[in-house]
């Protein structure tokens, strides 16, 4: 009996681990992930890819035969043509033709994309983006990115840098960022900047309101992390509310930037910070329907939540491998 | 004998002049320009545009049928599928089918654009732009609009109001914008910052640089313009070329922003203030690539200046109808 496959592998690639998942549409059917051999050049990373894929398909018991092939997100920035990472800086590559070296590794075609991209992929196919002709998906984790998708097609830009928009100025002359510039977005709405916010608060304020994120600090000595804020917030402790409202307003701002310029009605918000749902949500879209003012006789544009949570990046990658690798024909 | 004809219309509809010109690609073979009868709605603006269109055939002894379309530039906001004109305060129309209204009273096919669309799609086609693929196209006039244009295709936008380059916030807490937002880019980089800011500094001081520009003003009771500016600094005037150096930084200032979520190659300078050339575009070249610091390892992004003057709408818009309706073949 011949049967059309769309199973995928789904591979996070990032600076601290990597992710093999076995993929079929919205769910991920087996996952394992390992630490990433970084600063040791693309062949350390291959047979690290070709290990945990081997563990993820014995798992699963499934042949590399019935796999239309292996869609990588990449901590970094991919050529146009996504057969080569261009730098990946905490994954210690440069210009290495990794599609076709895990290829050749797998047995099977191989897609490359940016992490954004797959992750805003995964949730235009599958997840809060679907039935939707185009969307802006940002992630707002330890920093922020984002994805764009313009009737029906990802937006890569001319040297894979698309979206970029951690890097939009929103306060001239403000806080240094890592990359050399003042005033990025990163530096105001992202999870590194709630814990150097709360962290700055609570050093210099001794009140009561403090307390309840005071005592989880206390009680961490490794530090404060923004899921604990994300969680206390969610939790009702009204300091750490305020403190993503904060980060939420800044992404508003952010965000008014992207539609101002790419005129699309639907942001999708998602990573960790995005957990917080309408806590950092509504002040997002309340600071960006604000900057739009003179839009009026046009309908609002639409902020909503992820729905794929981690898995965003692996769903959206094993799809665009599909994209690229139509589903196989396999006999089983 | 048959022939086939790429002779289109090219119009301009502003909210001062409306301009009808025969086109056969960059080239302008004849045009009538007449005041726009603004808030008569769109019948008056059809009736017009007929009577500049039979005055435009008669003089270049072209028939109709020889014709293979009309595109329009419209100063204001045009519906995504371009058949009507949303919304365009300084002509007096809202909510207009113009494109069926056109197209019934001069019997032939009809395509609407934004007027910024159309030069960027002039420009592209057969201005500064060809050979592209991509590239951002900017008008520094009065006020100052984009188009851009990615993969070959213009990006209108979900409701066309893509590109509103002069609505970036570039200075939060800044300057008023007749918008309603403070600190949007048209304030600081377009030919009426460049006025303010001449006068401004002619009213507060008195020394000898700025008595070159001073005497122009002195010489014109009705007020100073942007081509006075503009005019004096191609002449050599230091006191106005500083000017117009400052409204160029703040204009590389906003390019970065398009760059950092488009990442486009190529952007396209043109417009009144434009025509200063490296005055303007040397001081937003450097502008822009210091803010882009971050991109290293990629090809600097080019800013170059458009080719086309003032004709870059309407040879934009005669080609936008060949687009959607593709040349005729008339009997001759």
């Amino acid at each position: 009996m011949t049967v059309t496959t769309e199973l995928a592998l789904g591979i996070d690639l990032g600076g601290t681990n990597l992710t093999v998942a076995l993929v079929d549409g919205a769910h991920v059917l087996a996952r394992r992930s390992d630490a990433t051999p970084t600063g040791r050049g693309g062949a350390a990373i291959v047979d690290a890819l070709r290990a945990a894929t081997d563990a993820v398909l014995a798992e699963a018991a499934i042949s590399r035969q019935e796999i239309a092939g292996a869609g990588v997100a990449v901590a970094g920035l991919v050529d146009a043509a996504r057969s080569r990472v261009t730098v990946a800086p905490n994954i210690g590559l440069r210009d290495v033709p990794l599609a076709a070296d895990l290829a050749r590794a797998l047995g099977m075609p191989v897609a490359l994309d940016n992490d954004s991209n797959a992750a805003a992929w995964g949730e235009f196919r599958h997840g809060a983006g679907q039935g939707l002709d185009e969307c802006l998906v940002v992630t707002v984790g330890t920093g922020i990115g984002a994805g764009i998708v313009l009737e029906g097609r990802l937006r890569r830009g001319g040297t894979g840098a698309a979206g970029e928009i951690g890097h939009l100025c929103v306060d001239r002359g403000g806080l240094a960022c890592k990359c050399g510039k003042l005033g990025c977005l990163e530096q105001y709405a992202s999870g590194s900047a709630l814990v150097r916010n709360v962290l700055r608060t609570l050093h210099a304020d001794h009140g009561d309101h403090t307390a309840g994120l005071r005592r989880r600090v206390d009680a961490s000595p490794a530090g404060l992390t923004g899921s604990m804020v994300t969680a206390a917030a969610r939790s009702g402790d009204e300091f750490a509310r305020a403190q993503i409202a904060e980060v939420g307003r800044w992404l508003g701002l952010g965000l008014a930037e992207a539609v101002t310029l790419l005129d699309v009605s639907v942001v999708i918000v998602g990573g960790g910070v995005g957990s917080a749902g309408d806590l950092l949500l509504g002040p997002a879209a309340d600071a960006l329907h604000q900057a739009l003012v003179e839009r009026s006789p046009m309908p609002e544009v639409v902020v909503r939540p992820a729905a794929l949570g981690n898995d965003a990046g692996v769903v959206g990658a094993a799809d665009l491998v599909l994209q690229v690798s139509p589903a196989r024909v396999s006999v089983s």
